[in-house]
């Protein structure tokens, strides 16, 4: 892969979509917080008991979660008022990300054979995510490929 | 997804392999540190400059990413003694997170249209990364899947 000044800034002003997405979610805690949505914790409290992780801190990453659109919160009891977090369409196209963590995890950090699987609910067939390119549907060697700026 | 109290923990010990990952590379510098190296930036000095970085902070992500396995360091001169950083096989397989967080960056962060594109090195095509199961070959719905311990 060639590079480019345009990789140079970290922000998420920077034209490198990796820059951008690390700067919303590259937090210790922000993708096992995506992890508990996804798996249908949406309650403050069972997030916070589930990830044993103080409110304060909970509270400020699940507002950044909900003012860069990821989550939304839904009222689900009116008096006293009270609500859930659901991930939005935005939120659930992080679903990829979190299988590419597990596809490396499970490769990489269960040496000893420890661990998890993914499954199909209905034929309990072992899912394996893996990353292709979508056009040739096979797997994405780095040294042959370049960056380029999009023209618009 | 149905979850387990085996996904509890939030340490390097949990069974779950987005923890793991997490515990190992969610910092806001180390995915940018790891895109430095896999476009090539192997000196300290280099990548120093290139993301604008303190010393102190660059040593440390260096130090936890060698300790890992992830970096070896490589003598490049003999006096004084120069080295460069380059990516193991463990590294490289990172590479996998990183290509799930440019399609998700590319496809939700730059909604002006700005950016940039993964083309192939030889035929200047473009590389769209997708995420798919290894045996089915098709996109891979959360909803529709559920976890199990796996069975040494």
């Amino acid at each position: 892969m060639t590079t480019d000044a345009a990789l140079r800034a970290t922000t998420q002003n920077s034209l490198c979509p990796i820059a951008r997405t690390t700067s919303l979610i590259s937090d210790s805690w922000t993708p096992l917080l995506l992890r508990e949505l996804m798996v249908g914790r949406n309650r403050f409290a069972e997030m916070q008991s589930s990830l044993d992780i103080s409110k304060a801190v909970l509270s400020q990453r699940l507002r950044t979660l909900e003012d860069n659109g990821v989550i939304e919160r839904r009222e689900y009891q009116e008096r006293p008022p009270r609500h859930e977090y659901h991930l939005t369409e935005k939120g659930w196209a992080l679903w990829d990300v979190l299988l590419a963590m597990w596809g490396f995890g499970d490769a990489w950090l269960f040496r000893d054979g420890a661990g998890m699987e993914i499954v199909h609910a209905s034929t309990k067939e072992r899912v394996e995510p893996v990353l292709v390119d979508r056009n040739s549907g096979e797997r994405i060697d780095v040294r042959k490929t370049r960056l380029r700026i999009r023209e618009r």
